[in-house]
């Protein structure tokens, strides 16, 4: 694809800017335990604890904040399983908007609460990317609405891409950054943020084994889609997107996928030694480190922690089925 | 009591410059969904976030850097059920000395493999004040160690104090501090920190009413004993101690009582909203903030979130019995 249609790491400093007091830079944590289950050093920047419990709000915000100011923009629409929902509705609610978010039968519960919580108007589709994009079309038809994709948008890949410049910027010296890969809008700003900075930090992308499209587009060098793919990482289920995946192939060294059970492993394990909630696509990323299979894995890695959202009732161990 | 064997305020202050930089300046944390369930402003100091995973961590280190330089002491020892103990180990280890901890059957497992870890050697005893003592006597006749009591110690208490001093050097004007009360040395230091830096802030003790011993006592004028208490909260077991009890006395304006299905929930809520675990001790607090029995409650509230070592198997909800 043109280049001129992605974003480069100017565009994630520029969000970065925009962003400035009305998104938390949140914390940077680590723990000993931890380090020693994964022999190296891990940092986490824990967008678990960013407001509406999700990195998503990073890019959703900078989206809007990127509009011109002649655009006249009342209403905003987007589709999600979730956070990225949450996350616009946010955004829109601070800047005075309306939103409506189409919304996967499926989706956790809680998730669905926040977003109407959040003042948005939630409309239900069938699962797939398919269903979600008709089901989208179908509310532009009636209502007249700017639309934020949740990943396959430049301004939204630059706004993911600020939690890796907050973490970059920490004095740690990284050799590899780990982050998981949905729709690639997290590892796509993730990794414009690590080659704008650094020559020498690996960018590693994870991925569930059981929505591996990412990876099977990376090894083979052409994006394939995901399907409907069945894993508890509810955020991952979304096939990558053309930019994303153009981002991915020129900027990541490495994708590596993990199982349904190193997940809810890391999950557990993140709970026990981090003292943190995490949901299951951010321990995607922490099952990556601890799977011993990535070959791209430096001594001193930073994990973005993307998500806390979590239905405790239907989390395997949460909810003692483990 | 005689007030020079109790810690004043200055002793708080003292404290905290000893401990700078040898103890993690925990996160303070918030959440726009906890607040909405509170109906007031809370902020949480999140000691769950401390080294060893508890606040025990400053009072235990206070009282070694406090030693006389002249004491010549090589071995240390505690009775503890388990953050103590660890706590103790911890900073015994960071200046070089012994450890023995004397730790009462049924304590957690991961608390006391976290002692062992931190390379004390563990004594069990039977649960119970007295039976905890006599072990700890048994111990002291066949060693020689300088011993760090869990909480009725001046040094101990001045250095839990230092959590509630790092809070209230937050700009928030609070209106009410809260924090558990077991042994009483968190609840005393808060207190003493308190009552220096302000005249407004109320401060309130949260207990298990299965464990009210510290009510009780505090509603009668007269210390009694909490026997063989029965509740989940486990680091709530011990009686207040003496000079523990005289600074609840002089200090604190109210203790309030909550239920095991209290402190159950608020470890639930708290992991939703806030994505931290916290331990049962840790939940009380946070329980008498919600339970609405509070007289003295204000509507701008810093909690003591003590620790956050849980045994995620034994957690009734995390273990899926709720």
């Amino acid at each position: 694809m043109a280049s001129e249609s992605l974003p480069d790491f100017a565009a994630v400093v520029a969000a970065a800017g925009r962003l400035q007091g009305r998104v938390r830079r949140t914390p940077v944590m680590r723990s000993d335990a931890f380090d020693a289950r994964a022999g190296r050093r891990v940092f986490f920047k824990c967008e678990n604890l960013q407001t509406g419990g999700a990195f998503k709000l990073r890019g959703a915000l900078n989206a809007l904040l990127a509009l011109p100011a002649d655009a006249r923009v009342t209403r905003v629409a987007t589709h999600s399983s979730g956070n990225h929902g949450n996350a616009l509705a946010i955004a829109a609610r601070s800047l005075g908007l309306a939103c409506t978010v189409v919304v996967p039968e499926g989706s956790s519960p809680p998730k669905v609460a926040a977003i109407e919580a959040a003042g948005a108007r939630v409309v239900y589709c069938r699962p797939g990317i398919s269903a979600r994009e008709t089901a989208l079309a179908d509310v532009l038809a009636r209502e007249h609405a700017h639309v934020v994709h949740p990943f396959d948008d430049a301004d939204v890949i630059a706004g993911q891409g600020t939690a890796a410049l907050e973490l970059l910027a920490e004095p740690l010296a990284f050799d590899t950054l780990v982050a998981p890969v949905g729709g690639g809008g997290l590892i796509g700003g993730t990794a414009l943020a690590v080659r704008g900075l650094t020559d020498t930090c690996t960018v590693i992308g994870a991925e569930p084994a059981a929505a591996d499209d990412a990876w099977r587009s990376f090894t083979s060098g052409r994006r394939v889609d995901a399907g409907v793919p069945d894993t508890i990482a509810d955020g991952l289920r979304a096939s990558i997107g053309v930019r994303n995946f153009e981002l991915l192939r020129r900027h990541v060294d490495e994708v590596v996928t993990v199982s349904e059970a190193e997940i809810v492993a890391a999950m557990r394990i993140v709970l026990e030694d981090l003292k943190l909630l995490i949901e299951p696509s951010s321990a995607v990323a922490v099952a990556a480190v601890l799977g011993g299979r990535a070959a791209k894995l430096g001594g001193r890695v930073g994990v973005i922690l993307s998500g806390g959202n979590v239905d405790l009732g239907r989390c395997p161990f949460l909810a003692g089925r483990a």
